[in-house]
């Protein structure tokens, strides 16, 4: 790819916003947004980034991708679920760009290589923030987005790191893996255990996910469906970059204040609270369907993927509103 | 076991009061309550009941065991969660006394057994009713108690075959079995799954239960799960009264109105929704702990087990009444 002089993000959330507010410190910025009122405060206001960074990064904004021109390179940066109309809305456009996602979990490559013949870079991200508005963002845990070419495409690790080296140079932190599946499938197993299994206790990321002393102890849970997971990646030949027990014990075991009192609310939870559609199916999803295809049990996985599954649809049942007015929970 | 003249029901939610209305027609009638507005209520004026039976029962109620004299037959109707405090409470009285349990799932007896040397009934009930008020019980369904000599005690099949035609003749339904184990396990493992998996859903017993075309659809989980349950079953060499896959087919195709509005919403997700212990660990923790005795694998129950406990210790963090002023579930 060429010198990367224009990029434009998709979907401008929490994420989104951390990227394009960095980036538009080093390269000419634009953001495809779903809210007509979203690209007008952008494109009237900029975007602000406060936190670990204090940046003002102008932004060209829109929701029509054919007013943003061509780009080097592309981030979709909308949740797992939302990469679809995402791919769609920009089918046809960017014929020079380069395309990244930054979703949780498998799949995502595979739904934008239908919409276009762009080169493809897989990317995980472990930064986050907290958006105040649509022309604000607090840049929280500065940790590294990572990427990869994605195997079924054309991206070289030469492209992988030039975007690296730009994200980097744009004050986040970013790592290029010439194969980024070990460390993806690291964080899909961590996700596909942790998240569901919080979706469904109502638990955020508490110690006791890490727990195994007596019969009924979550960490057993946890540890279980690890080791079944990591059975499905042995299968596929990935030699994961990290265990993700060790992850878990890792992420329960320290915290601001030591105790479980801000433990991590997990998206898959936050969904769930709000009724809306979880990213199970591209998490404890992808390894049931990775694992039904190896031939590989995998009886945990197909449980807790049809209980969130079932779980969400409870909610043509009992809407949000009902609950909030009616008994509790 | 002498001519039966006298019974006590501990604890007169609707199927114990179901059990005092109706046995209060034909014997002397006598309660064990919690509160004692509620014996109060019971000694001024009766207990009635509606629904598929008309009757007003004379009751002798108190909250202290010694007040009440001994009796013939003794049956303990509150849900499994309080039957060690219901068997303190009988401790040292009623040494005439046959003891009957009713409670969902298995391990009751026991703990019953623990606490004195009565002689002991285990039932199962499929009766249901709504409690409209301390002295009024609407009865619904008129599906009969199944009641055996529980295999730990000194009760005989004769015994058991005087308690179910004392119970007809007060106009409830009733059925003596030599060995119960056949139809405990049964309703056992149709409990441990549906429960805990309406538990976890927030679904009563919809259709979807029974549905295995796709690949996330609920039915697979139920068929999983019931396979593990008989395999245990099997184990212990009972042979299963009725199939628990068949009693949720059956279940879940008819109904007043053929569709899922009216469905049934199971007792541990009434609990869950309400902030409540649910009878999990005598439910799907006793297949459980049946499984490991034995050494035979049962990853989905030990999975269902292990995220309601879990489910249960997440009230600590919200309570009922702030989920119903904050966020919605």
């Amino acid at each position: 790819m060429q010198e990367i002089q224009s990029v434009c993000v998709v979907g401008a959330g929490a994420i989104g916003s951390l990227f394009a507010g960095h980036l538009g410190s080093v390269v000419q910025m634009k953001v495809l947004t779903r809210r007509k009122e979203h690209a007008a405060l952008l494109n009237a206001h900029g975007l602000k980034v406060r936190g670990k960074s204090a940046l003002h990064a102008r932004i060209s904004a829109a929701t029509d991708a054919a007013a943003l021109g061509d780009v080097d390179l592309l981030i979709i940066a909308t949740k797992a679920t939302a990469v679809e109309d995402s791919a769609r809305l920009i089918a046809g456009h960017f014929p020079s760009a380069t395309v990244m996602t930054v979703q949780n979990g498998l799949g995502c490559e595979a739904v934008v290589a239908r919409h276009g013949n762009w080169p493809i870079v897989s990317a995980v991200t472990f930064m986050s923030g907290v958006r105040h508005s649509d022309i604000e963002v607090e840049y929280e845990l500065d940790t590294a987005t990572w990427m990869g070419p994605w195997a079924g495409g054309k991206a070289s690790y030469a492209d992988v790191q030039q975007i690296a080296a730009l994200i980097e140079r744009s004050g986040l932190k970013a790592k290029a893996f010439p194969d980024l599946l070990p460390a993806q499938w690291s964080k899909l197993l961590f996700n596909s255990c942790v998240n569901s299994i919080g979706a469904l206790t109502d638990l955020p990321h508490v110690q006791a996910f890490a727990r195994r002393e007596g019969l009924t102890d979550l960490g057993h849970l946890v540890h279980d469906m690890m080791a079944e997971g990591r059975r499905v990646a042995a299968a596929l030949g990935i030699e994961l970059y990290r265990d993700p027990w060790a992850m878990n014990v890792e992420a329960v075991s320290h915290g601001q204040t030591g105790d479980d009192e801000y433990a991590h609310v997990f998206s898959m939870l936050e969904d769930v609270r709000a009724h809306r559609p979880t990213e199970v199916d591209w998490l404890t999803g992808a390894v049931v369907r990775e694992a039904q295809r190896l031939g590989i049990p995998a009886p945990i996985h197909e449980t807790l993927y049809r209980l969130v599954k079932a779980r969400e649809t409870s909610w043509q049942r009992r809407p949000a509103t009902q609950i909030a007015h009616g008994s509790p929970a």
